[in-house]
């Protein structure tokens, strides 16, 4: 059992199996080492969740533990690409977190946070990205926040 | 004939011929096999088209059509870019698609679906992509969408 | 002393030293060639600065100004990524600026050509790079404008 497999048990997450989506595009693409992900919300176990602006209908620690759980589908994704194995994970390269955030919100960075630290969490060190924590006009569903990422995996 | 250009001409596709930027910026830059182009948007030759507020000015079905548009014009740029020879493409890595949609709005992925089916209507399978859509704050001269790409490309 | 150390003095621009994160993340991720920055602010030696909603509290022109300002906290973040040794950088590949727009403003790119003129100023043609500019729903701590980049590096 891989490193990453251990890690997720400790933390008690189960990886949800998430639907394929039905437009012209994928969760993940890869090329090379580097592995795309699309945009990640915070379904839970594929039903909407977290949904609206933060600081106004949902408080900026409810948009926090929806980041976490766009990261956890966003693990499932990078996971299912993998044919299952997250130790082809080498490395977090990027993370962009887009929070649906009320006028005169500023703290973006502390709701991304979930989804940082939740990577890094369960990949150890190399779970580590460069970040860019900002405000949407508006997100897909009145979601709370959107996660998407560039990783580094194994060929 | 190329594939590409075969596909294109089947669609009845015109790629337009662009302007190149004025300032310190290309419309794509090369890295080994990876391509990234600029933010397109809903220009029709040369001139500006689609302005408004999605759900407010202009319609989700308007909207979709100006993602379209703006995929076009992305063709352009990455043909441009490779020497016009589209079939030295092989994938569509990520797409975003920003949408100026107004408080709200809520279906941003059936807008960028419009730039979505064109590129893999043009590219085929190769075209599927990481894909993230979502509700910017305010788009450059008004546009209702705008979209960037990294692809991958034949060195 | 490098070519990029050398248009440094002649601009006078002194890089500064910038805090680590202490998040989860990290100011760059180089996976072979590629570099990626986190999203960049315009704080002056440390202290924010250019705080407030472009077209309304701050100006076209001093937005332009937060985005120089932001680009040379880029570079010092890559900087230091490299050990000192800006020359190591054979391009900037693809660089995102978002502005805190009031809504109806339009010209965000004359604001990022800020941050593009900087850049190449400072590393030469090889600094163009794809560039998208939009607005983006909010900032955090209310910055004027944010931009991340992906740049190229020898290995």
């Amino acid at each position: 059992m891989g490193t990453v497999t251990q890690r997720l048990e400790r933390l008690g997450i189960v990886l949800p199996k998430l639907a394929v989506p039905s437009g012209n595009y994928a969760p993940c693409r890869i090329s090379g080492t580097t592995l795309y992900v699309s945009g990640q919300v915070p379904r839970v176990d594929g039903v909407d969740a977290f949904q609206g602006i933060v600081g106004q209908d949902v408080s900026a620690k409810q948009a926090r533990e929806a980041a976490r759980v766009a990261a956890i589908n966003m693990l499932a994704q990078v996971s299912r690409a993998l044919g299952g194995d997250l130790d082809r994970v080498t490395g977090c390269l990027q993370l962009r977190g887009f929070v649906n955030a009320a006028p005169g919100f500023t703290d973006h960075p502390a709701v991304i946070d979930g989804a940082s630290d939740l990577i890094v969490e369960v990949l150890g060190d190399c779970g580590r990205h460069a970040r860019t924590a900002l405000g949407a006009g508006t997100l897909p569903r009145a979601f709370a926040v959107e996660i998407d990422a560039v990783f580094e995996v194994r060929a």
